[in-house]
């Protein structure tokens, strides 16, 4: 398959580029992105205009405000889309919706697969353990700037949807006279050194718990996500997709 | 619900009778068991010949080769039934089975709500994350004797359910030059303390884990689960039923 | 030993009761508490003029305000005291402070074993790891009033030693431009369920981890710890000691 | 700082020389290896006799059966040695003891500051929780060869250690009478996915538990811990160095 890598000089861009490397299946033949490019082993553009390549799909790790003319681009080649990256505005997100009607494109809040095979899990443990406490704990390195991450709030959402949409999400607790509320679940951001990511949702009963626990190493595991991605989309007609269409869950 | 306790005044009985001492839908007006009885506040019989008093309902927290008595008093009386032991004999299951054909009998490996829905789960995420290694490790108290745990047991077979009965359990693991087979799940007792029992199940892929945890922090649990199983048996008719019935999951 | 216990009837008052009544060592001869205390294997009195027995040490579960009166008792019967009360103002810890001039006195913010020497513990990590990150989660059950626990703060003391006073504690964290300060440390309060009490200490660095967490079952741990130190301080003489004195660390 | 990096082209050594591409403090000035190494930023020999580089340090990353030769290379140009292999045999670590009375070197059987710190605390941990039950649980990669690592076996000898070797390394637990012995250390080696590494020892006691949990997330752990050590050697005088004289812990 070959790929139209944008965003190929970020992190996750060279990510995804070690994995092509040590892959059959994957090769990228052309990259968008900012830099010189010399190490690389496809030539790097600035402009969507100026690439000679041909390409099987695109495939995007860079900036929500590219959106536009990624779009412009994947309409004039009529090939398949994955977006990887997340931030859309609410115009943007319409631009989406508007071309996935005239092709196919993968759109996802999370790229791994334990991630959105978690966000199901929590949304039905929620919904067995009706009368159990629900807390979530993420932990960071300490770079982050928001807090809590944005995959605490969307396991946030899917134990709020397995409770019918009656629970209130807390960030922190201080004081010395407080009392929980039933319908409260405590979010809480950890952050130190350099960890990926780890996400915790914990569900407390009388005199039992249950807690599932969320561990990426390496960003590794949002470039695995996204050439799975790829590889279920190429054979896809027009539409707008997302993980849970892959898994078989 | 006035109930019956079979084995009143061994640890499960205790924990039960105290369970219902703070409860109002819940009362023992006899129990069967060993000893004199002087602190209960309900007569304690030896023999199901001697009970005086009207039940509505049998709980058996006694040992598996009581059966036999007990399901003679429950079709006599015609009264529902909860066992919440195990360890019975192929012999045994095969006189619960035919008494079901003719009242209501609740019958589970494990009376805990939470490990009931652990098990569930186990079997969806072993099926969702097909390509992740398991391993199942379980810590008790150190007077445990049996290891691995008879609920690591049941995990190992909800997992192994999920890939279609192709793994293979693995107690513990010693050697120089071993190599982990795919269909290998490592299953680890861990010994120590008073734990009262942890089981973890853990799906490691490519760079990211899944870990999911019950901790039972008494025997209530098991007893809060029993009382449940008698709420719900109550209102059914003849058959044999266990938690999948009651979990809405 | 003969004990007088006062406290004897609420929550850690029942517990140590329960341990003694199956300890040859520890026997409680009498009892200060509220209630008519008809259970009780023991008399229990309102008032210490009323007590008749004698007592080779006296055990406080009950509250801080009472500690006058408990204290006069000590000094007419010349025997020690082991206080397992926290909330102290500075006034009546200057009483206890007077009193151990002249009676051997046992004070210490938390009984269990284990905490105290996690502290130490963490005091020498904090210092020993000094150039990682730390954050410190505790869970406790959903009635618990403050936020975060006592024993956090006491962890929280503790890191900031090893660090010579340079941390300041953070309380939750929320917001989309954070940036994690170095001397910054989290403090995360989770509250579910019944957890008795659960304390974890992250140490965070460069692609490595280290997490301590202690974890009570039951509030035994705290009854166990209070019956060592009155072990130990029977055969003391006049001075104030704490948990650093027994353990051998 | 110029080093000459003894198993350049393993994964360790990689791992090596990127940290060293992105550090002020060190550089690689040339190389001991298999392959062309036509991608390094250094040259890459075959044999020590071919260095025509002067260096300050030799770092060994390689084999232990190397360890004759780079001992004679580290003789005749008197420069300090770090050796960051494992595995030497009784005659090999002769040689070592004998080159440290005439040259300063650092040997360890861990370069990760976490794991040699954790090792300090378990020893003071088994000591202090003395009627505490110990386990160990460690968990790596599915390709890993032997069971249980060499770091959990450390760790056994550390708590050992503590306890005045008394306590029996025990590898697994499987069967239905079993009595866990006092003196028993259940080691437990857990396998799967890609993980680096987590060695967790347990100490479990009457209704509380202790748990003490490193992590390595990648292993620039190993080498950020190398180049620490080569950072302390070169101001040594001769004699044999290890993370202790390092740690002020």
């Amino acid at each position: 398959m070959k790929i139209l890598l944008v965003g190929a000089t970020g992190g996750m861009g060279k990510t995804v580029t070690e994995l092509c490397e040590n892959s059959k299946d994957f090769k990228i033949v052309a990259g968008i992105g900012i830099g010189s490019g010399e190490r690389l082993s496809y030539p790097l553009y600035q402009n969507f205009e100026d690439i000679k390549e041909k390409v099987d799909i695109i495939l995007d790790f860079s900036h929500h405000s590219l959106i536009g003319s990624i779009l412009n681009y994947t309409k004039e080649e009529q090939k398949p889309l994955v977006i990887a990256t997340t931030g859309h505005t609410a115009e943007e997100i319409e631009k989406i919706n508007k071309a996935s009607e005239e092709l196919p494109i993968f759109f996802t809040g999370n790229m791994s697969i334990g991630i959105n095979i978690l966000l199901a899990v929590v949304e039905n443990l929620s919904k067995g353990l009706f009368d159990f406490d629900i807390e979530i704990i993420e932990k960071h390195h300490n770079l982050k700037k928001d807090s809590p991450s944005g995959t605490a709030k969307m396991l946030f959402d899917a134990a709020n949807k397995g409770r019918g949409n009656e629970l209130v999400e807390k960030d922190g607790r201080e004081g010395t006279n407080l009392s929980r509320e039933k319908s409260e679940v405590g979010v809480h951001a950890i952050r130190g050194g350099t960890i990926v990511g780890e996400h915790t949702v914990l569900f407390a009963g009388l005199d039992e718990t249950i807690e599932i626990t969320h561990r990426a190493q390496s960003k590794k595991v949002f470039g695995a996500g996204a050439l799975k991605a790829c590889s279920f989309i190429i054979n896809q007609s027009k539409g707008l997709y997302d993980m849970k269409d892959i898994l078989n869950f």
